[in-house]
């Protein structure tokens, strides 16, 4: 086991019926700024619970945080903001739009510089107090200090770190109304979150495999139920909680992590719009098979332990293990080739290219470059 | 899943070589009051690291407080830190040790309450800043809120909780010297405090399940490895997380929990001086015995997923799991008997009639009464 911190202070407020609590949760004296995504909250009932529970409250609402949050969005929140003198952020909605709310505060505790140099320097230590309602259980972002942002002029998406929520509120009630379709890619984005941080070097942590197991076995467990019945109460709160573990460092405690299938992602996002989950669907297979002599170790005890695969040569368990995954994440109707999404080489090699022009190689093992980025999406055809 | 609410302030520093980032955790202009135990730190090298640690700091030192701290002890420490306008106090120890400074830290926030009562008050919202070097895994205490306190005079022993520890260090180098029979109540004691959250109502919270289960297994799988080499540094690191990850709320998200193990082993502790975690081995398999039509789902669920026990019936399978249960307390070189440590009839009785007395049911479903708790003890001669 590596040394490590671990100190994530967010304060989790979970159940049915807490969206309430907002009333007494943030200090009537703050001049609020409510931030949103596209106004499905308004056809859930969140809406109408928010601005309930804020009717003593000072606030003003920003509209139209997009999917994959961008900079040019971001900058005119924060022109608001700083108009109004607001000194409280309110995420209401997803990742997406508690992504751009983390960048709106680091940027209105931070005058001086620009929204996109913010995320270029990849860490900022200051931001006004922001918290969120999060509606769609997928990214963790409601407790953790990581925020994604694109910047569609350059067709570039990068990820920066902040300070955590104060606090997140989490119904999974908002849940039952979710498309299909975003719930899929919630549940593609939590498996590939806890893979990152444990489809490493064997042998790290003991009690760190087992929770990383016990996220993957949940969602695994579940994501069958929620096609079922997406009104099942306590299926849709273990989905919902799974999504904030598996990505608030509670696994990641002392062992390395990877990360270089989220980089891949990111590119097809920033290039084709690709969904955050529907991306990774599609790369991690691919990712697998690449690294598959690297990561033996793991997928064996994964395949094991997450999977029951136990007979067979090692090298048929490795690959029946990334056939599982693979199937797993088509059973959760989410395509897992290219060629499904109509992408191919041009965009693999424009990845490939961009990868060695930045000159960084991803990945535990730092050897993740432009020409094994290539092999991966090859992967993935 | 029940509605919760989580936060855990406290920052985890782990690893190797740590005890001398306290020189930059505690601020120079802090007056600090270092609380010890017996004296074992001057033997194991974690004293001097302390003090070289805090060479630039203002600092006293209170040694002596024993294992399940007393009151008469930390009275006279609150003393002690009036008189010196103490404004940080940093625990270097084990659980007692914290516990105790636990109590100081309130006590010196609250000059007009005596501890005792402070105890008897169950819970109090204000201490000043506390912090730990955590030498022997075992209450979890490092990253939590409570403090279980005893009355020497009274012969009494009760829980209450407080504020969180600023930061805990924990370097498993530190454990390495620690005697074999405190590693076993150790060990004993992360069990049953998983087992107190776990074993209740099935089907709660799934992910919560396999985080349970995921300390258990691992506290089983290192278990014998300690035995065989205590200077191993992954084994010893797995041992000192999965003993903070036990108790810090992050297994007990939107769960039941029981405890009443913990209300009779303080009994035996406070009526015999047992240790804290030989107390609960020698418990534990009497509760399972005495509920186990109540805890039966749980108990087929804990024996098939940690223990690897799947055929024979029901009743065959829930029995199996029982004795495994004191197998592995009695492989741990603890007893599991109440004969075998000489407590007999008498203690039993006068248990139950203080439970009868106090008039509370503890457990799950609050029916842990006297006479219930007199069942369980019977079940452990």
């Amino acid at each position: 086991m590596y040394n490590f911190t671990f100190q994530n202070p967010t304060k989790l407020v979970f159940g049915k019926g807490e969206i309430a609590q907002l009333s007494t949760l943030i200090p009537t004296e703050k001049k609020v700024m409510i931030t949103f995504g596209g106004g499905s909250v308004k056809h859930n009932g969140v809406y109408e619970q928010v601005i309930a529970a804020l009717k003593n409250h000072n606030y003003i609402e920003f509209w139209g945080i997009e999917p994959n949050p961008e900079v040019e969005t971001v900058r005119k929140a924060v022109a608001l903001g700083k108009e109004n003198e607001i000194d409280f952020l309110l995420a209401v909605g997803g990742g997406s739009v508690l992504d751009g709310t983390k960048l709106i505060a680091s940027a209105l505790a931070n005058p001086g510089i620009d929204p996109w140099d913010i995320v270029l320097q990849r860490r900022i230590e200051t931001a006004i107090s922001y918290a969120s309602v999060m509606t769609l259980p997928a990214t963790g972002s409601e407790m953790n200090c990581g925020s994604v942002i694109s910047c569609r002029e350059k067709k570039e998406k990068y990820a920066f770190s902040t300070t955590f929520p104060e606090f997140s509120i989490l119904d999974p009630e908002v849940t039952y109304s979710l498309p299909a379709n975003q719930i899929a890619c919630g549940l593609a984005d939590i498996f590939v979150h806890v893979a990152e941080q444990y489809m490493t070097t064997a042998g790290q942590s003991r009690i760190m495999d087992r929770w990383a197991e016990g996220v993957l076995q949940t969602v695994i467990e579940i994501a069958p139920k929620i096609k079922e019945n997406q009104n099942d109460y306590d299926v849709m709160a273990d989905y919902m909680l799974s999504a904030t573990l598996a990505l608030n460092s509670m696994i990641s405690m002392g062992v390395t992590q990877d990360w270089a299938t989220h980089m891949i992602g990111h590119e097809l996002t920033a290039l084709h719009g690709l969904t955050h989950g529907a991306s990774l669907a599609i790369v991690y297979p691919g990712t697998l098979i690449t690294l598959k002599e690297q990561k033996q170790s793991k997928i064996l005890q994964y395949g094991e332990r997450v999977l029951g695969i136990t007979s067979g040569t090692e090298s048929e368990r490795i690959n029946e293990t990334i056939s599982k995954t693979e199937a797993f994440f088509r059973s959760l109707g989410l395509a897992t080739r290219l060629t499904e999404v109509g992408i191919g080489d041009e965009t693999i090699n424009l990845i490939a290219e961009r990868f060695n022009k930045i000159g960084v190689a991803y990945g535990e093992g730092r050897n993740v470059t432009g020409d094994v980025a290539k092999q991966i999406l090859l992967n993935c055809k």
